[in-house]
């Protein structure tokens, strides 16, 4: 049976609630192990009848950001990336997070993407998102846009969508995933009329991903390009930058979209949402995103045998 | 009565085609001027029981871009405006033109918003798309997305804000148009830390737009933001850049928006597609766009009393 490392995430913030909501919606015959401070998530793997793997409780207040909870949140994340390094867990799915926790606890690291990069890579990692009906990986994230146009190269485009086909086929289990790149400029540039990152940059590295193996296209008009996807016609968009990925998927539905982490030893997802302080310990945050992980993590682990030993 | 001068645009695309199964498909109510060359339009307006305005005959080939079919173009653009500038009609609906047979027949301009603006402008104009879910402006248009970035002010933010705000208070009789200012990098900027566009040009035009008297917030990470004015808390959205308006405009639905000309004398209203002349000719263009492109411009009159002449 495929078993999923669960991370309540900042015990601060909304990730208990959800954590819990979500795995008690979830049907049953995918392993769990929760993931988080010994006074928390004990009490919760009860309730759930769910193993539990426990970090030093945590004694911080609970709807902000501090350095209490930020240290306990790295402390579970390192105690969930543990669990799927000795082989006792095949995912990782990670309540959210904060930035301003984590400097808090003195941490340089500024989210889960970092950390798991350096922990658990194989090499250059992505950021891409899933969901019933778009597939799309980012080839720059959390930058200006100016500076996003700026770091735009061939070498990035092939590797995320050499990481997105690999994904796509190995953890989906699609033959030979037909991906699709998005253009930068309106009309894709209209034959460099305006601008020449397509010919110069985009068009270079559809070819090179071609010649690595990759079934990648275009680029494409972006402003059609993701219809065409959620109609069918390909089984993932390569974009350019975060807006450009994330206003078609946050227009096609909240919750639903999961934040796959691509290119790590294990698949990771994480819901589509942040701590969420401000409603933090009322019970009232839908658990939609953190079910919509679960159910993904333990798709992309289907199409591979679990490694998972049982956990002593 | 209500009169919508009708532009069958190129003669050798789709146009006339669209045209006549859109004004077929519109129900009675409206009065129609159809406008083009002779040979196409007198027909045309007999099968359709309505009134013909007449340019010299095109002999051209249908299914390709031509200096005979620009030149037509031009001509029974002329006509259309001609007949809104002198009180034959309330508003102009324009079938698709080419910018490539603008160019073969000799002329400078590389659409109908330059033609339009010079012809039919009061000041500045702006391109804005209106659909059932999501009405939004542009910033700024066809130009590489760098440049747009460039390009960016804060008075042309205003400006595009403040045509917003009249059409909807005067063309469909919004009261008080609550519009929302889209942000440029991801997460709004996040304080400065993504980008410092939303507070050196973004959070001032809001300022500055608040001002003179338009309801704009913002600015709004643009991923979340497309997805709030759809569930209605919204008017309309003020885009930054073509792609950031446009991929939600046609993820929502090809056909069902209309591109509206902001700042001309009269409403003009236009479907989103091109002429497309690999399929023109064979009688199977869709005439959707078409026809929502006329239902809007006669939307966009009625909140104004007609003041059109009878035609003689």
């Amino acid at each position: 049976m495929t078993v999923l490392a669960v991370t309540i995430g900042d015990p601060a913030g909304i990730g208990p609630e959800v954590t819990e909501k979500a795995i008690a919606s979830l049907p049953p015959g995918v392993g769990i192990v929760i993931v988080g401070p010994e006074n928390i998530v004990s009490p919760m793997a009860t309730r759930l009848r769910k193993r539990a793997h426990v970090t030093p409780a945590f004694e911080g207040v609970v709807g902000k950001a501090s350095a209490a909870s930020g240290r306990s949140a790295l402390d579970t994340l390192a105690a969930g990336i543990a669990l799927c390094k000795s082989g006792q867990a095949d995912a990782l799915v990670t309540a959210p997070i904060s930035k301003h926790a984590l400097a808090l606890a003195g941490s340089a690291d500024r989210g889960h993407t970092e950390i798991l990069t350096r922990e658990m890579g194989t090499g250059p990692t992505a950021m891409a998102f899933f969901s019933p009906q778009l597939r799309t990986v980012l080839a720059t994230v959390h930058v200006p846009l100016a500076q996003a146009i700026r770091q735009l190269t061939s070498a990035r485009i092939v590797e995320v969508a050499r990481l997105f086909s690999a994904s796509l086929r190995v953890q989906l289990g699609i033959v030979r995933p037909n991906l699709a790149l998005a253009a930068l400029n309106p009309h894709a540039g209209e034959d460099g009329l305006l601008g020449d990152d397509e010919q110069r940059i985009l068009a270079p590295a559809v070819v090179d991903a071609q010649a690595v193996g990759v079934r990648l296209s275009g680029p494409y008009p972006a402003d059609t390009l993701f219809r065409r996807a959620v109609d069918g016609e390909f089984d993932g968009v390569v974009a350019l930058y975060h807006d450009q990925a994330l206003i078609p998927v946050k227009l096609l539905g909240f919750g639903d979209a999961v934040n796959v982490t691509l290119g790590l030893t294990h698949p990771r997802t994480s819901p589509d949402h942040g701590t969420a302080y401000d409603i933090a310990g009322q019970d009232t945050a839908r658990p939609t995103g953190m079910l919509s992980a679960l159910r993904l993590a333990a798709e992309l682990c289907a199409k591979r045998p679990s490694t998972a030993r049982d956990p002593a």
